[in-house]
């Protein structure tokens, strides 16, 4: 018999959420960047904290995004493990909106799941990664920790009973604007109205339906149709600097559509081949390199995985 | 060379439009009932109308909803053809919710097309149909047009330009409930808030494309999770009587879900196979034989197919 695993390693992908008009419910894993995270089965009581990188995140378990996770699924244990050990490498920077915290979230839970034996469900494990971005923006939401978990496109039809539908969808590259600034939250979200305008909130949802067809039928047409948010992105895109400009700019290059990525201030386009999503690239550091903020930007693809382990 | 065909008959089915959270954007074909319209090529400038049903609808074409259709298509013929002469025999009773003005405008585009050797589109028909249920409803709009067109069902991305997607569907049963009362179009919309809540609008997108990934996966369970309605239905059923009782009953006999057909009055029930269908009829009967209100009940499918020339 062989001994029983106690280390693994595994690849968390960075992730786009708040899909243009899926606004709270839509979201994709990206192929890249990804953090490492090297979970192991500890004797120490709780969830102790090994930071590899640059970022000081803080190695309190309480107030740590993929501690929280951790603790959450420990306390599922009832004592059958004392405690987790994590050694964290983020590559995913902290505040760009693709999903850092969710990725750290996912990964300790998917890595501690494989040292034991894979007992928990997906969705279960997304339950758990919940209690970590909670720490991270006050809210438990899945539509980073869905997709970094499942991979692909995932919609969270509701988030209490959690209900997480895997959906089809073709190849596609992803543009990924990054501009050096930082949102709050908090400001992201009291840009937000309380109430929409009926007829608004009809397009969105007609946009939305068209979406979800535009990708199960791989009708890339209908996908860039349907990538228009009339509800969240012109009040949250005043948050980000030339947002209007790299979008057109983009749009002209070839993209399908594109939108703010979570709450920003990352920027994402969609194309359907790699040679439109250079294009793309160029169209926005034509605009970018006026603006005189610094920015990074990279082209990747939607990945059909989620947290890889390895 | 065969003699060209100067007459042709049509079925037209009716529809159900505004699908539960689909609002405005979904609707389908029934198999049962069907309008059927004869269409004959005539020398007589214009259209004629020649009513061979009990429910006296207006015979000057300009109030006709076939009338105004046909007008409409006749128009863009630019003078090749003097006139049409229509045969209307309505079996879907005007006024009952499931698409009566629609489907008597998109027979006679349908006829007529076939006499032209089909040289229009399915959106250019669709087009010409709206300028009758313009006559109708005072509004332009495809949600009914679009399923009695294509069959099966649809959903109407944008209005202008019109944008129409065929939804692929597993086979579902309908029950339907017509009770005989009348609500008035600008009753039902008088009713419905100009503003509705940020969260309320998340949720019904969320259910929204729930529901066209349940439809195109075939997923019976996810379908009935999100027939979901937190918006129009709270409003517009309390015009129709025991509503609430309706759908609580429909659902303990095993309905998928359910709502208004159109602006009603008539209500649709969505099951998997024939036998619930019966059951949800029962149930519903059980509810409305002690109302005291004449109604009308009966089991139909979705269909698959639209206008059907004959």
């Amino acid at each position: 018999m062989p001994e029983k695993i106690k280390e693994v390693t595994v690849y968390a992908p960075a992730t786009v959420a708040n899909v243009v008009c899926g606004f709270d419910i839509l979201g994709f894993a990206l192929s890249e960047p990804n953090d490492k995270m090297v979970v192991r089965v500890s004797d120490k009581k709780g969830v102790t904290i090994i930071n590899k990188d640059k970022y000081n995140l803080p190695t309190d378990p309480a107030k740590n995004v993929a501690g929280v996770a951790l603790l959450a699924l420990l306390d599922a244990l009832n004592g059958e493990v004392a405690g987790f050990e994590i050694e964290s490498t983020k590559v995913i920077k902290p505040g760009s909106g693709i999903g850092s915290s969710a990725a750290s979230a996912a990964a300790v839970v998917v890595a501690a799941n494989q040292l034991l034996d894979n007992r928990f469900t997906n969705e279960e494990l997304v339950a758990f990664a919940m209690c970590g971005e909670e720490v991270a923006s006050g809210a438990k939401h899945a539509d980073n920790i869905a997709p970094c978990i499942y991979g692909g496109v995932t919609l969270i039809r509701n988030n209490d009973p959690l209900d997480i539908i895997p959906i089809p969808a073709p190849p596609m590259y992803v543009t990924v604007l990054h501009p050096q600034i930082e949102i709050k939250t908090s400001e992201a979200r009291g840009i937000l109205k309380k109430k929409v305008a009926m007829k608004d909130a009809i397009t969105q949802w007609a946009n939305v339906a068209g979406l979800i067809a535009g990708l199960m039928k791989g009708d890339y047409a209908l996908i860039g149709r349907s990538l228009t948010d009339v509800i969240v992105e012109p009040m949250r895109s005043m948050l980000i600097p030339r947002f209007k400009e790299v979008k057109q700019e983009s749009m002209k290059a070839g993209a399908l559509g594109g939108g703010i990525s979570g709450s920003g201030p990352s920027v994402f386009m969609l194309s359907k081949d790699e040679v439109t999503a250079h294009k793309v690239e160029a169209a926005i550091k034509g605009v970018y390199d006026k603006v005189g903020i610094d920015y990074h930007i990279y082209v990747t693809t939607i990945s059909d995985k989620g947290v890889r382990v390895v």
